[in-house]
């Protein structure tokens, strides 16, 4: 008798954006593990740790800091060892996941690790896409518009490309990213009706239109909202 | 003293998919707003039924059937002042919307109408994007890979020119334009990789490989996933 895997979105940081389900399996569970980094606390595990009935095991997945972003495949194969392990000793685990599992998550490395044979059951969660427009009040897309989700890490050639005929962007991870997304914007037309959303549904959330942001100053978890003829918008 | 009007998320369909915050909010308002067929029940108010503390006031924002997709702007005239009265009077009022409010949805018809004065939070949900993917337990993006949210009734010319260069990409409301979504992947080499998601987080949930689905059989709220190089996934 094998345990289940959950994937387990546990939203975009407010404790209270947990859905049900996930406040649920998260009692249930006698196992959960989390992203952390190399020393010091986890996040992800700070978004749930109300929540923990105690007594759980825990397995923080620690990753070292590593140029570029490949994943440290050893440290994934180790830390899915010990997953596995739990499931084959018929015990549940759930991976918490920041945001939703399968947006830009670190659990889809541990769903490819699986070899099949545990069930793998994914809750989905409140994704950073979502909580940015709800801070900026700011509708995506409506009707048939289209929506591109862009990693301002991209070369600025290919931003631009990708930009130039979407009628709403959501520019992800901006960081230090900034001067570069708001040449392309302003090339574009686009940075008049852009918003800037930093830390959505954390405490020090802030949301300005993108004209008022200096350079240098956002955070990787940041974001710009884009939408074509919103500069009249308020 | 004016109320809030709240932009509620009540997430895909699963009613404990609601988060903890949406569940507050919508036990605590003395009226709430959801959007309902011109006759009929509403689904949306029937993802959040069992959650009704009961003796609310409530505004069954009913839309006749148009061709097309322009709002019906003097029904939601009408509905805004119902919902603007109880503002006024003090009481707050929760607009419920499937999935997220922000995302698709017809909360935007409301916002756009309240004329300032009137506080408002958008609390995000649990979309229709990140619920099918779970339901398919595919991952939709991972580290600067960029997505494309694409509505199916888009034309085919600008389905493909949309497609032809994204890593990933939803193919949102398929329902009839199933036949021709298909041919648009089969032509870039998508379709084998592409997985058909129906009723998701629902009863009846539907996830299959696109190459067995029915050209003829979609219902409308269906979604299709692509990711590039996933063919030979599981």
């Amino acid at each position: 008798m094998t345990g289940t895997l959950y994937g387990l979105g546990v939203g975009p940081g407010d404790p209270e954006l947990l859905t049900l389900k996930a406040l649920r399996i998260l009692r249930e569970v006698p196992a959960i593990a989390y992203p952390a980094p190399e020393k010091g606390d986890s996040m992800t595990r700070a978004i749930a740790a109300a929540h923990l009935p105690g007594g759980q095991a825990e397995i923080a997945l620690r990753m070292p800091m590593i140029a570029g972003d490949a994943p440290a495949d050893a440290h994934y194969d180790r830390y899915v060892s010990e997953i596995v392990a739990h499931l084959e000793a018929g015990r549940d685990v759930a991976v918490l996941c920041e945001g939703d599992p399968l947006f830009y998550g670190s659990f889809m490395y541990v769903l490819i690790r699986l070899e099949g044979g545990h069930p793998v059951e994914v809750v989905p969660g409140v994704s950073s896409l979502t909580a940015c427009a709800a801070a900026a009040a700011m509708p995506l897309v409506s009707r048939n518009e289209t929506l591109a989700v862009l990693p301002a890490p991209l070369p600025e050639e290919e931003l631009e490309a990708r930009l130039v005929s979407v009628h709403a962007a959501a520019i992800m991870k901006v960081g230090r990213h900034l001067p570069k997304v708001r040449r392309v914007l302003s090339r574009l037309g686009l940075e008049d009706g852009a918003r800037y959303v930093e830390r959505a549904c954390l405490d020090g959330e802030k949301v300005l239109p993108l004209n008022e942001v200096d350079d240098g100053r956002a955070p990787y978890f940041s974001m710009i909202l884009v939408r074509k003829g919103m500069a009249a918008a308020p």
